[in-house]
C-alpha cells in the first residue's frame, strides 16, 4: 500500500478512480481498489463520496467537462464572424471527442459504461454544450449574420442534433475513417448556410 | 411437422425465417427450426440459402428494404416543390423506422443484431437512401430550388448523417420522446434552409 502525506481532496480521489477504472473495467474496479490506489483507507474515500455511485457519477462529469473550458472560450469569442465561431466550436466538439477516442480507447470504452449509468450528468452535460450554441447563435442573430425560424434555443438544438455522428460516442468507430472530415465539412456547410440569413 | 402443397421459394422461406427468429431470438435460431416451420427438411432449405449465413443475410435485407419502395415513389415526385419532396422523404423515413420499432420492438431488436452482423446490407441500404437523396437534390438544383456549395451526391450525404437522430437504429429508444418530432422539424427546417437557394 502507498502511503502519501498530500492532504486526500475529492480531486486527488477522482484521478485515482480514473487510473482504476482503467485497469480493472467499469466493472470490476471497486471503492477498496481506489482507496489502496492512493494509500488510504476506503472509508477515508466515503467521507468524500458517500456512495460507490456517487464517486462513478463524479468520475464522469469530470472527463465530460475536461474539454468544456475550451469550448466555452470559443462560444464567447466577439472577434471574430458567429459563423466563424459556430465552426470553430464544432470543429473542437468533434476534434475533441476524436482525441478521448483514439488516444486512449480502454478508457473511452469505461466512460462508455459510465455515461449509460450517469444519464442525469449526461443530460447537464449536453444541457450546457447546447448553452453554449445558443448564445453563439443569439449572437449571430443579434449582429444579422444568422436568421433562425423558431428561437435561438430550438436552432441550437438541431445543430447539436444534426452534428451527432460527430460528437456522440455511439459513433466513435466511424471516427477513424478517411472520409469522416469530408463527412463532417458538408454537415457543418449545410448548417451554417441554413443559418445565413 | 407442418405439411405444405405449396411450392417451396426463397419468398416463402424468408417469411418463416422471419417467424423463427421473432419466437427463438436471433442467438438461437437455427436453419432446422425454419425447416420445421415450413414443413420441409433443412436441405431443402439450403437449395435456396446454400449458409445459415446467407439466409440471415437475405432476411436482413428485405426488412430494409420493405420501406425502400414508398421512400422511392416519393423521391420521384416531379409535381411537387423539391423543398416539399425532401421534407416528404425525410419524415417518410423518420415514421417507417419508428412504426418497425414501435410496432414490433422484439423483432426490432433482433434486426438490431441482424444488422450488425451484416454490414455490407446496411451499406447497400444506405447506399439506396443516399441515392435517392441525391436524386431529390439533384432535380432541385436543376430548377434553380437548391444550391450545393459541392455535389448532390455530398450534400445529400450530409442530409442523411444530419438526420441520423431520427432514422439510425441506435436512436430508437428516443424516438418514444414527446419533443421527438419537434427536434426533428427542428433539423429539417434547418437543413432545407442550407438547401435553398
Amino acid at each position: 500500500m502507498a502511503m502519501s502525506t498530500e492532504p486526500l481532496t475529492a480531486e486527488r480521489i477522482l484521478v485515482a478512480t480514473e487510473e482504476v477504472l482503467r485497469r480493472h473495467g467499469p466493472a470490476k474496479a471497486t471503492v477498496v481498489d481506489v482507496a489502496r490506489q492512493l494509500g488510504v483507507s476506503h472509508g477515508s474515500v466515503y467521507r468524500h463520496f458517500r456512495t460507490k455511485a456517487a464517486l462513478r457519477e463524479a468520475v464522469t462529469e469530470r472527463w465530460l467537462n475536461r474539454s468544456t473550458d475550451l469550448l466555452r472560450a470559443i462560444a464567447s469569442r466577439r472577434d471574430l464572424e458567429s459563423a466563424v465561431v459556430l465552426r470553430l466550436w464544432l470543429s473542437e466538439l468533434f476534434l475533441a471527442k476524436m482525441a478521448k477516442a483514439g488516444a486512449d480507447p480502454e478508457l473511452f470504452q469505461t466512460y462508455e459504461v459510465l455515461l449509460r449509468e450517469n444519464s442525469r450528468v449526461v443530460e447537464e452535460h449536453i444541457g450546457e454544450l447546447v448553452g453554449q450554441l445558443t448564445a453563439i447563435i443569439h449572437i449571430g442573430v443579434e449582429r444579422g449574420e444568422f436568421a433562425v425560424p423558431d428561437t435561438p434555443a430550438v436552432a441550437a438544438r438541431a445543430v447539436f442534433d444534426a452534428t451527432g455522428r460527430f460528437h456522440d460516442p455511439v459513433y466513435a468507430a466511424e471516427w477513424s475513417r478517411p472520409s469522416i472530415r469530408d463527412d463532417f465539412g458538408a454537415v457543418a456547410d449545410l448548417l451554417l448556410n441554413g443559418l445565413k440569413r
